[in-house]
């Protein structure tokens, strides 16, 4: 009798440390990738989430939108043209970008959180200036609308948060002349990490998190140092799209984020068990 | 010597009376019409509306949007079906117009405002579970997902608003399915006025106000008492569109906004002229 | 792989509604019996308030202590002499009653809480004018220091409860003449709930709860209503150690306190399935 | 039709970006000259600062006297001595000033400002331990109780002022043996500038500003450097009662105060001119 | 030996109850009479204030200031006129009796308080629009400004009191056309203690209460209640310049003032007497 | 007549200075001795502490409890043995001692100071986490369950201080494995005022204080320099008993403590003389 809840009890009580540990910390999750396109994913990934803020941490989400906005694209006739991973935004571009993240996806996550208890309030880089960008300046192509992040005024994150909200952020910048941008979401979410001062910033990515051999899922890092990245990448263990993930984390931790996690969104529920496990999951970068 | 600057002066102090009576209220204005697409009537209403702030009001705007949902509907080669003014609203319509409220209309007045010196936060009715709707039942068409407001959540609005921002809403809402719903505009906006307690509601237009003759714009009521509407819609004088713009005033009126205001948003800082000159513009209605 | 930990994550995720629904609550609960005295229970009992306590809740501790005076008497030359079920309690035996209470018990219970990552704060009666308690009157036989509650101070147990202390409640009171009474624990633990205003009261007991049949373990009342309770004394089925239990949830109930339970303190993690389950354990009493 | 209102509407918008760079910025005002004695720039004056308040400003005053108590001593039959510009003060010229500044003028002032719309409340340096003061050595002659500043405690300006009052302060201090000391009002101005971190001190004065040829009215200096004062003052163009008020300038600057002005009080409006214009009035003296 | 110093703890001890008692308590205070005139007392009833101040009560003083008035007058060779007790007050003998109350009597006791270590702050009724006025209407005679409270507004008090300043009032009134008037300081201390809903009116006097045989001294009554007013004036025991007092403090009683006292400023330390004794002295008033 | 009375109000017009001096200020007293143990002085101690408080300031007990012990443990058949003073402690004696001190003296201590109109509020340094200790190591001996501080965790005194009660704190704390210690009271006494930053270390014993020649009661050091202990314990004027002390003073004095007192506890009402009178009593150590 009861066997079975008093197992489940005892996942609760195994949980307390990590409660303790983990409360009033905030924690910046980049959510893209798989969890935000698998519709089995994407409620657990919000359970998680209004889990985290209902025992005590402050959750900030930075999310991405890519296939989206391609799709947006093509019903509307237009070709997405990209330059080194990076797509070519023009004015036209940037306005359909802007209503797919800020109208679209942003909305949807607002309301699947909410779906599950949680109070999210959406945030692009415009409302509160939350987010003034530049004109990033990549190699010879002209990306159009391709920002960087020049400064993050977190005042509208923090009042929502001291109200129990959960921020929800779509990597859209501006700047003086009033240009919009798309922004990287995970160079976004470094750079919130970095302003409120988090103690962990999560990157929910579609692989294991950093492998030593690239071709060998079971050669994943669970710990990684800033100091070996520079030779990780010579060597060619640390290629492409993870190197821009593993130069925002490194951003984040000299910016004073404690620690920065590159973790497997395909996982069910990979945030809570990188929270609330002891060994995590994915590859943990420190300085 | 100084004479331009002292007679400048003097305005600034006649302005005195005003801005002591109206320190501290709260006035909901609908921003639509003309005052939303000419722009150089854009640019006065958002100096407006921060100036309002700066001197002690708490303005909040609520947004329509009419024009721009068709054109991105054609864009995407859609054809736009009304039934007694209202939009035929199929799902694809909805995540249309989802997209250009609060993807496009919503940041770019965010934008304008923060241009000006404000600082505004751009919510949809998602955001903080601000508006829950249901499917609006009007007749025997089916308008899909057109909605009707049934409960405002105002705790994102006062939690921003006790912050010094400006709080820009977009009229969408959510039922508890989870379907999506675009509401009118003067009603989310009297809905809004209500649940805040507001002093004011301002309806900007594009009409001088409510005419006693249709034909005569020199006929414009100054007043109107909420006792004399059955009469004058029965006598044809409150017609058409002006309609429901009456009921959402005097429902707002019934639920305790102290005075409601129908404004021609055509004139240059129409806000400024109803709030601090002693005849106003307009048609003020009251209990 | 991580198929142990994503069971145990989606255990949590389980516990969310709960968490959300009692987030903010109070719940008094008093301890006694086999949870008190069972080496394995005591630790867990612990966990599971400190847990309460990190996911939101506000649990009050209420404890008892019987057998323990006892054999503090016994070492002390003295035996104990019950009338009804109460022990004569004459001064030498209230001040080993107080000893045992206060200096023993209730830091027993503070260090184990603290021990599980609480920080609990130990009260008795006297502790800012905590319990004011009268000379018990019942019936023919003088029982010395037994004493009744006239009045609770909840001030000292509001102020440590805002800073996140855990208060741990001996039920020793004080009359306006200096003397002290020992005090039945579920009369306190009623008295308390009431003066808190509690949401819950849960009264750690042996037994599985009321049976509708006290021979039969099966025959378990999960929900009882107050005004059951007469004709179930009356028939015999609420008998002995048991009815002053159900009065004094009765009272509780009576007083504003949301909800009762008398639930069995010897199931592991009676307190967390209670919380945290449907279908909870025990007998509820409702109004 | 609206014309002239909507040119009024630009006048406030004009002062947008004023209200903005001002709003809870501490501005300590020496109200004296003409501004004080004649009956149409009074009430100017007093709406001016009126406004300020309204607008976010902490607008503090410190006033002089000179005419009145004049007027006062030979009313009671006393002629007036004046040394190097300073009034020999016995006793009864003492008791005579303090009952024309604190009983007479602050109260005037105080009246014309709540007249205004104001809260205004009258301070005396006597009040809350104001302003501590001791006698003023000043060459050979004994001015008896002509007092210069030693202390301020600026608690009671703070607490009126954290409550929207607008603190009047007549410039009459006290030693520790209880002696009463009417000090220079602009001493006491700047005085209060530093101890209360102020931004802006403007000393409201019966000349155009520091003009580089004395004789020329059209020589006026906009801007003055503290570096340049003792080269000015040397070569004559800084001279007589000048003198005095640009050392007070100058001690508020080494004290921290952001900005001094020396405006012309004939002006009217002039403090509205200097705080709402670009090219302000008078002359601003920086570090 | 300390046989002195314990006796003398043994007092503070004594005092402990009333302390308790008082503790928070609003006492409104008349000061005037020979407490104000003579030198010796003046000191004694500032070091009673500051005492009062010190354990925990909210003194507010209300001072008049007869003679010094007159001194004034006559001083500038005006001959004061009574009506029934009451000074004709044409527009410069108002201007004096403002001088003389707000700018050397009010001032004085501010300073005597600060004397003895409490920080004061006088205010006439002009401060913070604290006292609204009008002319009296006393019979036959226009005592021109002469006036009667309307209105209290007791923000500049609660402001000032909550940061530990005493406030000294001047009974001077303001009404809305911009006079100032003269009023009786017993009817503005009652009015001010309603307006605080004060604990406590004491009226220091001249006499030592009031006498059933106004012949004889030793005829104190130690308490009157309210109804039996009307037959004590009836039969002639209260009479002449008691009767304002004694219908003062039946103002304040029938304004929810809880007890007022007629006390004899003349004896030492009257006000730590009739706070800190249990017999008290004078006449305590109630309802 | 009111001769006797107005002699007491001087007396509380002389403590005036002191009030004010110590008004808010932080007193640790250690209560032992005979003002422990003597009846009359029991109550007195009491009426200080209380005293105390009313005024504003903000006192804290620590207490010890010797003979209670040893008179338990003779009950109880144990028969105490000391090693230099110490009690040789095994479990079974710890368990006795925690019993004594927090179940008996603790609650007579906190029923005394309530009985006297305190909120006194019991605790032993596991309440809260307020003393962690570790086993003493003092010389060869193995005194067993006897402890030293090695961190005190004063948010629960604060936290009850904050809102006016008295921190009554028994000597005993607690390691990380759980284990109880005994600690000197003095020494515990001087870590807490240490961790509270508090202005005064009291510590009531039953001599006059530090003497010049301990058989001369004449000889007392009304002040003590830290530098000047070394050489008189050198020279045998600290001897015994007092070292312990005087080390536990000098202890708190490099901690940041203002000063500290080692008094009279016998003298009635030391604590009041020594806190409101100039000469103070016993020895006062300073920097």
């Amino acid at each position: 009798m009861h066997e079975q809840e008093i197992s489940k009890a005892k996942v609760l009580i195994e949980a307390l440390p990590y409660i303790k540990t983990f409360r009033g910390k905030t924690v910046v999750i980049k959510y893209g990738g798989a969890a935000m396109t698998d519709p089995k994913l994407k409620p657990q990934v919000m359970q998680d989430i209004v889990l985290m803020k209902y025992v005590g941490m402050k959750p900030v989400l930075v999310h991405g939108g890519g296939p989206e906005i391609t799709k947006a694209m093509q019903a509307l006739g237009k070709q997405p043209v990209f330059v080194d991973g990076r797509r070519v935004t023009d004015l036209e571009t940037m306005q359909i970008t802007e209503m797919v993240l800020v109208g679209k996806l942003n909305q949807e996550i607002v309301a699947l959180l909410n779906g599950q208890g949680g109070e999210a309030v959406g945030l692009s880089g415009k409302d509160g200036n939350l987010i003034t960008a530049r004109k990033l300046m990549a190699g010879a192509a002209d990306l159009g609308f391709v920002g960087e992040v020049t400064a993050i005024k977190p005042d509208v994150i923090n009042t929502l948060d001291r109200d129990q909200f959960i921020p929800v952020i779509a990597p859209i910048g501006r700047d003086d002349e009033g240009n919009t941008y798309n922004i990287n979401a995970d160079d976004v979410a470094a750079a919130v990490a970095i302003a409120l001062n988090a103690d962990k910033l999560v990157l929910l990515t579609d692989v294991p998190g950093i492998l030593s051999n690239p071709q060998d899922p079971g050669s994943l890092l669970s710990t990684l140092r800033v100091r070996d990245i520079a030779d990780m990448v010579a060597r060619g263990v640390i290629t492409g799209g993870m190197q821009p993930k593993v130069r925002a984390c490194e951003r984040a931790l000299n910016g004073g984020v404690g620690k920065t996690h590159i973790i497997d969104g395909r996982i069910p529920h990979a945030l809570l068990l990188e929270i609330f496990t002891d060994q995590g999951i994915g590859t943990e970068m420190v300085v």
